[in-house]
């Protein structure tokens, strides 16, 4: 199948990489809104092309992985790509997803393609063990902790501090609280019970460290709720030590059957590169999304109504006889 | 939904309990091979019917849950009640999966029913897991470990020793093992390194204990493989030390993506109760095997063929809006 990657960031690179690991995939081409002469891509020959072409391809495409960020892109880029290709992207505003899903699934259903929204590790795969954990055991507590890793957003937020160079924040869970949840305690966490926020922070020459700071821990949303602790480093430093993007975390339920037994179901994730992980689902979910569309199922779908079989390049049969 | 229980021992009792917890579920009846009359369940006004007369009720059941054992029961009884009802069932022998699996899907088929097969923790959401994770990470390696949790069939094979009168038997990963897998060492594991067997023996009057611990520690298959670890002890603290049947496991996979990145995906269950657990994933398939009978997707299915939606009380635009 000929994937086009929309979008040339570090999630659309590591798109490049993950087709690259799939036998059954090709990469097409990728798409960017800069200069193409100016963007190298990693596959031996591969064509680098204006995002505004992209229509002039529509026929030689099976599926396009839209590798835009979920505050400005995707909520235009998606329904409007829908119109001309099977699409998947990883919109992640949890709260506007309704919206997003009845605008991708209407482009889609018009144009006969097939869409899959909000895909990757949360949502995503954590969405999924969340839906699997509760049919299951339907009388339980839920509880998502993220980290150790890098929050994006975060690291900006500092870094819109007067007097900051550059920075990186990780947030962290607290152990103690994730061990209590192991051990179907079913604990009431606060905000700042689930996690703390952990700043690396370069300082411009002369600035007032003690008031950045302060600005850092009294920022509302992102830093205010939590206990966070912040260390100024040289950039040297933080390029030398905080330059990966790892992310991870888990999604455990606990609860009770019947006869009283308690059950703790855990998923969980260390992930030395978070853009790249998140590729590599949308990879296996593109192969699924083109398999949907060669059966006329079209019109926009999520993780939860794709059957976990679709996502492998094995047939049924070796699947029953291997992996059951 | 109306739920037939097929089978009355420790899962079948789980699955009544799991019935309880779903309001969208109603239990029609238990059948059993025993004398009805002798048969006391746990729902109030419950009935129990003779075994061989669940044909008559054919019409009153939406999903029939059988819960008979892998080694005689579910072989001849999964296809023969496939001809009559929508079926699941918990077929755990792996290497004959594919047999099975042609036998029920071709009964199903013929009547127009719905089957699932396979179905609770292993085989099922560990296979699931499995599944998903050689999906996202094509590069990588698989690791299973179970425990610590009981093994009904090696607390049996002591107990066919001469001399003894009780036994259970604990299945315990090597926590090292697990921890060096969790770093992403992609260690090379033989059977010896991944689990250990851990026997809690009463012996009769007069038994050679020592005889006795030599012959569990050489048994083929069952233990000569492992570090096998014996204590005898009297029937009042098995009694109350180790009736219940506790079991758990993780299932991690590492692999790394393109850029050298490496990451770890690892699903773990702790439970109270292995039976109880395993009747609750019965529960949720049953609702997806009902499901999809009503829009005439008939024959044989495993897990890997139902999308994670099919499983949940609620509704789709109730998924997306709040679990996903």
């Amino acid at each position: 199948m000929k994937i086009g990657i929309y979008g040339y960031g570090n999630l659309g690179k590591g798109v490049e990489y993950a087709v690259m690991q799939n036998p059954d995939m090709e990469l097409f081409g990728v798409f960017t809104r800069r200069d193409p002469a100016t963007v190298h891509i990693l596959t031996e020959g591969g064509k680098v092309f204006p995002a505004d072409d992209v229509t002039k391809y529509k026929e030689d495409i099976d599926v396009l992985i839209i590798c835009g960020g979920s505050a400005t892109d995707l909520p235009t880029m998606t329904p409007a790509l829908a119109a001309d290709f099977n699409v998947i992207d990883s919109f992640d505003t949890h709260a506007d997803i309704p919206t997003h899903f009845a605008r991708v699934d209407a482009a889609a259903k018009t144009s006969g393609h097939t869409a899959l929204i909000s895909c990757g590790w949360d949502p995503g795969m954590f969405s999924l063990n969340r839906l699997y954990a509760n049919a299951i055991l339907p009388q339980g507590k839920d509880y998502t902790f993220w980290g150790k890793g890098v929050s994006q957003g975060h690291s900006d937020a500092i870094r819109r501090i007067e007097g900051v160079a550059d920075a990186r924040q990780y947030t962290c869970p607290v152990e103690a609280a994730v061990e209590a949840v192991r051990r179907g305690e079913q604990p009431e966490l606060s905000t700042r019970e689930k996690h703390t926020r952990l700043c690396y922070v370069v300082a411009k020459p002369g600035a007032d460290t003690a008031r950045i700071e302060q600005e850092i821990k009294t920022m509302p949303k992102y830093f205010s709720d939590y206990d966070t602790t912040v260390h100024f480093i040289s950039q040297e430093e933080l390029d030398a030590e905080h330059k990966g993007i790892p992310h991870g975390g888990c999604v455990i339920r606990t609860g009770q059957t019947g006869g009283g037994q308690t059950h703790v179901i855990e998923y969980s994730l260390k992930l030395d590169s978070n853009p790249e992980f998140t590729a590599s689902v949308l990879a296996a979910y593109a192969r699924a999304v083109y398999r949907l569309n060669k059966r006329g199922d079209t019109g926009c779908k999520t993780v939860f109504d794709i059957a976990p079989a679709e996502l492998s390049a094995q047939s049924p049969e070796e699947l029953r006889a291997h992996m059951l």
